[in-house]
C-alpha cells in the first residue's frame, strides 16, 4: 500500500490513512462528502450577474447538486482577462445561497480575503495555489471545510502534503479534488488522472472527488468523465453550469448548460447504484 | 468537432469518422467489436508455459473473457529482462486457442515475424512501435484484425495517424487501445488518460478499447479504472490475468488473480448495463 | 517571430518585445542585468546562520558574484521540512549585506510579509507562487527589481503573463528564470529547459537567468548547466553555493562548495567573452 | 555517480561507465566522435535531388562538417506526408559521398533495409524506433557505427538500455543522440535536455551528441543550442541544413541555410576552444 511514496507513510501524520484507516466524513451546511457519501457541486466558472448566479443555483439545485460553486476571485494567467466580480461576486453567491437554500464553494486566492469567507460553506483552494503555504496554513486555521484541488503539474504525494499543511494547523475538513494534470497531449485542456481516485483512497482518508469540466476543457467529454468518475470511486464531482454557455465570461467551452447537466446526473446516480 | 486536430479532418481519410461517419464493428473470430459490441481481451503478460496459459485461457473465458491474450515476442526495455518464448510461445498460444475455443491476440514485433502470425485472429501493435511505420504498413497488408496500442508519447491524432497507415494499405479492421501515457506521476507506471476514449469516438468511427492493467502496473488499481473506462464508453478492456502473479515472469505487479478478474467481470457488466 | 504564441503579441503589452524592441536593463543596487550586462547570483538556499550567510557572502563575492541570494522564508512540499528562519532569517541577511557590500535577492512567499522586504534589492517570486497574481501584483506595486522563476509546469507564454501582472501595476523591473520544468524524467530533479533563453529573448525585452542549480537537482551537473547557459545567451546566473553542503537544513545535494564556484565563476567567464 | 539509476550499474554491462570507465572513440570513415573528439553532422532532413543533396555536401564540408546527413527512408507521422526518395534517395547519398569525400550518416526504418546500407558510414536509429528492440538487434550484429536518437518519451536509462541492445551483439560503436523530449511546451517542437549530456556522461563512456534542429523545430533558436550543446560537453552536433529551407520536402523550419550554418560552426568552434 505504501511503496510508492518517496516519504515514509507515517510521515502523512494527518491525511495518511496508514494512521487513520477511517474513511472521514467533511460536512458542509448539510452536505457530507466521504465515507459513503456522494456529492455533487455544480455552477458556473464565474459569478457574473444577479440573475446569472440565481437562476444557476436554482436549476442546478433542482436537478439534484448538492452545492454551489461560482467564482468571485478569479486567478487568470493574463491580467488583461476577466478577473472576476470580486468583493460583489461574493455578495451575490451568498444571496444566491439565501434565496435558493444551498451551501457555496467559491475560491480564495489571498489570505488578505479571508474575512469576506465568513458565511461561505467550503472555501476552494486553486491548482495554480496547491502550494501558496501561507494560504494552506491561513485557511488550516479556519473551521471550515476546504476544497482543495490539484496542482496541474503536481504529484499525488505533494497534494497529500499540502493536505498535511492544512490539517497540521488543526482544520481537518479537506476535501481533494483531481481536476486534469498538465501533459504533452493538446485535444484536451489538461489530461484527467483518474487513476489519481483509488491511488488516494489507497493512500487517505478524506474524500476525493473531480473536476471532469477543467480536466478536459470540452463540454462534449464532461459526460463521459462524470460516470467514469462515479465508477471510479469518487466522493463527489464539481461541474460547470452556465445558463449561457456561449456568452460566459470565462470558461463557456467547457460548461454544460442546465438541461445538459441535468442529463449528467441522472447518468451518474444510475452508475452510483451499481457501483456500491 | 474538429476544432482540436492540427491536421484537417479530411485528412484522415480512412480513420476519421467525418468521412466515415457509422461506427466500425470489427470481428474477430466469432466475436464483434465495436458498434455496441462490448469485448473483453484477458490473460498473461507473457505465454510461460504449456500449464500456465491453458490454465489462465480456461479460466478467463469461463469468467466472460472474449478473447486470450498472451506475449510470445516480448519488447523489454533491457536486453537482458525475459525476452519471451518466441516461437514456442505462439505454439503454446495456438495450442491454447484451439484447446479452449478462444480467440487469440498476440504482439508482432517484426515485419519477418508476420508469418507465424497465420492463426492469429488479432495482431497487436505495442506502445513501443506505435510509429514504426514499416510494421504498420506490413499489417496493413494483411486481413487480420490489428489491436494498434497508443505510444506512450504519443497524442491522439499521431493515434489516428498510425491507423491511416494501417488503413491506407487496405486493412480496416483497427482497434484502438488507451494504454496510459507518460507524465512526471509516479505512483501508477503511465497515467491513465480515460478522456481518450470520448475524445477518440468524437474523431473516429474505430473501436476504442483500454488497458488498466499498463496503465496503472498495480493490480489494485485495476478495478476502478476497468469500470471508469466502461463507464466513459470504451468498446472493450485488456486486462492482465496471471495463475500465480508473485512468479510472473514479466508485469506480475498489474496481473489479476483469475478471481480477482471474474469479480471485475461481473461488477463491468453491471456498470455497462446502466450505461446502455 | 511571433507564431508560438497562442495570444496575439499586442498582448504582452509591456513585456512583449514587439512594443517595446529594446533590451530592457534590471538594476539593483549598483548592479545592472540585461542589456549586455551578465550577474551571477550565488548563495545558499536557505539562511542558516550568522556565521554560514556571512561566509558564503564573502567567498561568493570574492568569486565575482554579483548578488547575494538567501531563502528566509522557504516554501517546502511538507509542513514538516525546514520552513526557514523567516524574520530572523532576513535579518542576518541583510545584516550579510551589509558586512560583506552585496545586493542580496529573497524569496517573498506572502503578500503580508512585503514590510520585511523594504532593504531586500531583489524580490524573488518562486516557482510555486508564479500565478500567485495577487502576489504579483503585490511586488508590482513596488519599485523593487523583482526575480520572476517560471513555475514548474508553465508555458512561456504564462510566465510572459505572470510578469504582465507585475508590469501592469507600474513596476517594470521584472528579471525571468528559466529553473527546469517537470517531465517524465528522473535522473534530474527537473528538466532544464535552455531553449527558453532564446525563445523568450525573441519574445520580450526583459532579462532572462539561468538557475541550474533547481534544474538540475545535482551538484555535479551546475558546472557544465552554467556553462550551457552563458553560451546560450543568458543574462545571469543563480547559483546555490554552500560552506558545507552535505549538512545543508535544504537542497545540500545541489549547492556547490565555494571553491567548486569559483572555478565555475571562471569558466563562465571564458565562455562569455568568446560569445560576446 | 549511479544513484539516480533504477537498475544497479553493473546492469549496464557494456554501455555503463560503472565497468569501462575509459571514454569510447567511434570511428567513422576517417572521422572520430568521442574521447576528445568533436565532429559535427550537417545535411537535410531528407535527399530531395541529386543537385540538392551535392549542393548542402559540399557546401557542409566547406564550413567545417565532418559527416553528412540525409534521409532516405522517412518516418513520418502520417502516410500521406513525403515518404523519402528511398532506395533511389540512398543512391544520391551515396553519390554524394563519392564525389565530396564526406563520410554520410542515413536513417535505417526495417531491419529489410539493411543490405542497402552497405556503404553508409553511419546507421541512424531514429527517435520512434529507440525501442525498436529487433532493429537494434540488426545493427547490434553489423560493424557499423550507429547513431542511436534518445526517443521522445524515454528516460536516460532508457536511451542507455537501447544502446545495451546493441552492444550486447557486439557492436560497440554506438554514439548517443540527444534530440529533444515531448513536454507540455509547445513553444518549440521539443524540449531540448541539455542536462542528458553530462548526465550521460557520467553514466557512460559513450559518446554523447545533440540535434538542435528536431530539438528546437525553429531555426532561429538552432544556433544558441548548437553553442550550448558545445559547452555542456557534447561530443558532436546534428544540425539540418538545406539549400533553400523554405521549399524544403520536410522540416525546413527548421533548417538552416549554408551561410548559416557557416557562422554556427565559426562559433561553435569557439566555445570548444575555451571548454577544453
Amino acid at each position: 500500500m505504501t511503496k510508492s511514496l518517496s516519504k515514509p507513510v507515517t510521515l502523512f501524520k494527518s491525511a495518511g490513512r496508514a494512521l487513520h484507516p477511517e474513511d472521514t466524513v467533511v460536512q458542509a451546511g448539510d452536505v457530507k462528502i466521504g465515507g459513503g457519501n456522494f456529492a455533487i457541486i455544480a455552477g458556473p466558472c464565474s459569478v457574473e450577474s444577479d440573475e446569472q448566479i440565481l437562476e444557476v443555483a436554482e436549476s442546478v439545485k433542482k436537478s439534484g447538486a448538492q452545492l454551489l460553486r461560482g467564482g468571485a476571485f478569479k486567478s487568470r494567467t493574463s491580467p488583461y482577462d476577466f478577473q472576476g466580480m470580486r468583493t460583489e461576486g461574493m455578495e451575490l453567491l451568498l444571496k444566491a445561497k439565501e434565496a435558493v437554500g444551498i451551501p457555496i464553494v467559491t475560491e480564495i486566492i489571498s489570505v488578505d480575503h479571508l474575512p469576506l469567507f465568513e458565511d461561505v460553506d467550503v472555501i476552494q483552494i486553486g491548482a495554480r495555489n496547491m502550494q501558496n503555504v501561507e494560504l494552506l496554513k491561513a485557511v488550516g486555521k479556519t473551521d471550515k471545510a476546504v476544497l482543495l484541488k490539484r496542482g496541474m503539474a503536481n504529484t499525488l504525494e505533494e497534494l497529500l502534503m499540502s493536505a498535511e499543511y492544512i490539517m497540521s494547523e488543526g482544520n481537518e475538513k479537506v476535501i481533494l479534488c483531481e481536476r486534469g494534470i498538465r501533459t504533452f497531449e493538446t485535444y484536451t485542456r489538461n489530461t484527467l488522472d483518474l487513476s489519481a481516485v483509488p491511488a488516494l483512497k489507497e493512500q487517505t482518508h478524506l474524500p476525493v472527488i473531480v473536476d471532469p469540466s477543467h480536466a478536459t476543457g470540452k463540454a462534449s467529454l464532461v459526460e463521459s468523465m462524470a460516470l467514469a468518475a462515479a465508477a471510479a470511486g469518487a466522493d463527489g464531482l464539481m461541474i460547470e453550469v452556465h445558463n449561457d454557455p456561449q456568452n460566459a465570461l470565462s470558461d463557456g467551452a467547457q460548461s454544460l448548460t442546465p438541461s445538459q447537466f441535468d442529463e449528467v446526473v441522472k447518468k451518474v446516480m444510475k452508475v452510483r447504484e451499481v457501483i456500491g
